[in-house]
């Protein structure tokens, strides 16, 4: 099972053969930099969101080759003894800066910087990939969907539709973060604290004579939790009248009834109406059937009477758009002392990289705190300062706007120096309360569903003219082929 | 990290309210029935591939709540202590069986049935989804990719783009049952011996002065193994003459090129001339880049030269349809002996479950070994014998059809008896084989992408008569809900 797993082999099979490619060439310590980065936001959205740090954290503190691992390496029969010799000792010694969990984020910024021997920083790309897409991918899907609930409350509630443990798991880690009020998943709130939430099964109703007795028998046990599944055999005939009528008798605490099939719009109104006239004007109506973010928004206008929602496989599997598209690229080597910027050519221009060593300035309005813009710039290039700052976008170098009235933050920051972790993660909820908060700096015209505003991700005027340099380089000079 | 997860735990919360409720309300040794299954294909595909049952019997061979469960569970103040401490003494002793991974699953087929105390057999569905729902999502996905690359083999690639760790390793074995050749993740490998593949990334070229030098090393060092990725710069005019120079230099026994960008069809048409022209007619061309079932079928269709595909994201998530509708009903309870048929109804006629303890048979023509239907029917029916069976659609009753000239396997396997486990996993290797025959006993018409033949999937006489009866006998008594 997978707790018995060792997450270290969790890599592709070529992190390995290029790791023992580079310990026989003798380059293993060559220093190499790496970004991690995504190139599009899912959902065609205006922002994503970062999440998945603290377990690469966990990860690289824990990166060990078992002797089982090393056995099975041995038995490939095509790798240096002296290497296996080496992962059997390994230890990683390389610096990590990364932008905190909970931050919004844009395409083309590095996410992740690794600096270190390049057998060591190449040889963790698969796991950081697969970390932050999925956690990055789920926070996003959140973010839309909380925000589509307008304030009322959203629970995950996917755990049996994730893809394997991890993704139940992590994935109600990831919704909390970005803004949902729990889950169904009782794991993640043992071990995170995201407050699990639940109450029956159709199975449960089915267990009794009738709904009534369902019901009473559930109230009677949870007076402080007693939110009924009304849909079993007819929400307006049965459940609600059986509901009430519990209500009425036992007048528990907390009282809520669950709709999971049918009409929303239809059926909440209904009941909502059928629950004032009884007086139950404190009952709270609980929704989870087939919810997302467009759904959410469509029922609300249509004026649903719903104070919470639970949202199940369109959230944990992020079922409009499952993949978040994070790549790791190689972008400079550090030779004898010098730093050798390197870039990846694309036909595709977006797909060129950015080269070089490199940080992220965030610029804020003074005054109302509206996130501005981004720019990605070289790591040794100070702060942005004065009254006045040209960004210009980096395609289409004559749209230029002038920022003013600016303060800025650097967003990275470091996580792992020589292979030490000198970053202490944020509670849960610091994380969540940080996220929600950034998310408030956002301008609405960045978080509508449907063409949102292009986000400003800009490069400084020094990368860029790095990068122009490199493509012209590039262009003249053929790699040599021929001998 | 996810390693140290007690799986126990990972369960939706409300299976431990209704598991405390039964307990409480004294009927928690009441003996149910429920049934995993699922309603729609994904993709509105002919068939489904079960797959995750091994992973379903070491979750249940396991199941122990520890003290820091115990001490969660107790911080909530809403279970009883008693409870708790039946729960630290927590024995598993159901009654498990299931259809063995690797088989060939259509919409209402009980995968697993559940016999056992009512509070046991409740708690482990929302593990028993997840299992199941996952590996069988990818092992169906993974069937249509195989079958579109026509006996060309095809890799598992999608390791960073799974929805976390567990989806990562078990997408990966989910891939292999269903007919991949392999996959790029290591500890899948190393745990269940699904061959693991992988040479270089773009990295690996850009660390040295240009192809030819990257190429030369890679070959000189896995001479075995040199399938050298072409496309960093210019794949024929610069990656295709770099790797042609090192195959004629170093004639290494494997030789292969891997292209990960760009038009498949013109590239690899053109390689393969350069390649033949170059007397490398033993060089494979491998391809990886957004693949899936339709690219597959449109490049292979344009002559596109292929000899294996890398397939990632769209089959590591089920891209084009990432959620595995799988469901677990109650569908019968014992009393004093007495077995009592449980129904869930629902105004959507395909919502309506159905009752009883169930069993499927197989019909397979004798001839041509061709599966013929599935008839689900009651546990104490016996095997069809004879010449001829009338089948009938349970929708459709007038739809019959004749089956003759069959003969006939019972699905479901007993897994555990008691709690005890009494069934003997199948080695990964037994299940790819069983899984690929089964595949090719079905008629090709089941296996289009679009529009396939709907597979006869019907009850017998009795279970149809029992639940024809039952919701004739729902309709007419609504749930006493007014006292």
């Amino acid at each position: 099972m997978i707790e018995k797993l060792n997450l270290t082999m969790l890599t592709d099979y070529y992190e390995i053969t290029m790791a023992n490619g580079y310990f026989t060439a003798g380059i293993a310590d060559e220093i190499g930099y790496f970004d991690l980065f995504f190139r599009r936001i899912p959902n065609n959205g205006g922002y994503a969101i970062m999440a998945g740090l603290d377990q690469v954290i966990q990860y690289l503190k824990n990166l060990e080759f078992t002797e089982e691992d090393i056995a099975y390496l041995r038995s490939k029969k095509i790798f240096n003894e002296e290497f296996l010799q080496y992962l059997s000792e390994f230890k990683f010694t390389c610096d990590v800066w990364a932008v905190p969990e909970g931050t919004p984020i844009f395409p083309g910024e590095p996410l992740i910087t690794v600096r270190g021997p390049i057998m060591q920083a190449q040889f963790i790309e698969t796991m950081l990939l697969l970390l932050v897409n999925h956690q990055s991918l789920i926070a996003t899907k959140a973010s839309r969907i909380v925000r589509a609930a307008q304030g009322r409350p959203v629970m995950e509630f996917g755990t049996r539709r994730a893809h394997g443990s991890a993704a139940a798991v992590y994935g109600a880690r990831a919704s909390y973060i970005a803004g949902c009020a729990g889950t169904a998943c009782a794991l993640a709130d043992e071990e995170f604290g995201t407050p699990a939430l639940g109450t029956m099964a159709h199975s449960w109703v089915q267990m009794f004579d009738n709904e009534y007795e369902a019901f009473k028998k559930y109230t009677e046990i949870y007076p402080t939790n007693a939110t009924l599944l009304v849909d079993t055999y007819n929400v307006l005939k049965s459940g609600i009248p059986a509901a009430i009528r519990v209500f009425k008798e036992l007048d528990p605490p907390v009282k809520g009834i669950r709709i999971d099939s049918g009409d929303i719009a239809y059926l909440t109104k209904n009941a909502r109406k059928m629950l004032d006239e009884a007086g139950l004007e404190d009952c709270k109506i609980v929704i989870s059937n087939s919810l997302d973010e467009y759904l959410i928004r469509e029922v609300i206008s249509e004026g649903a009477c719903i104070d919470s929602f639970g949202v199940g496989e369109k959230l944990i599997t992020s079922k409009s758009e499952p993949v978040f598209g994070g790549v790791y690229k190689l972008s400079a080597l550090e030779r004898d002392g010098e730093m050798i910027p390197k870039i990846k050519i694309s036909e595709n221009t977006e797909k060129i990289t950015n080269p070089g060593f490199k940080k992220i300035f965030r610029f804020f309005d003074k005054d109302t705190d509206r996130q501005l813009g981004d720019v990605i710039a070289l790591r040794d290039e100070p702060l942005p300062t004065g009254d006045e700052f040209e960004i210009f976008d980096p395609k289409d170098v004559w749209k230029r706007k002038k920022i003013t009235n600016f303060y800025v933050k650097e967003l990275q920051e470091q996580i792992f120096d020589g292979g030490k972790c000198v970053y202490e993660s944020p509670s849960i909820d610091e994380i969540k309360a940080y996220c929600v908060g950034q998310q408030e700096k956002m301008w609405d015209e960045m978080k509508r569903f449907e063409n949102p505003q292009t986000y400003y991700v800009d490069l400084s005027h020094k990368l860029w003219d790095l990068k122009h340099k490199m493509i012209e380089a590039a262009k003249k000079e053929t790699p040599v082929a021929e001998g």
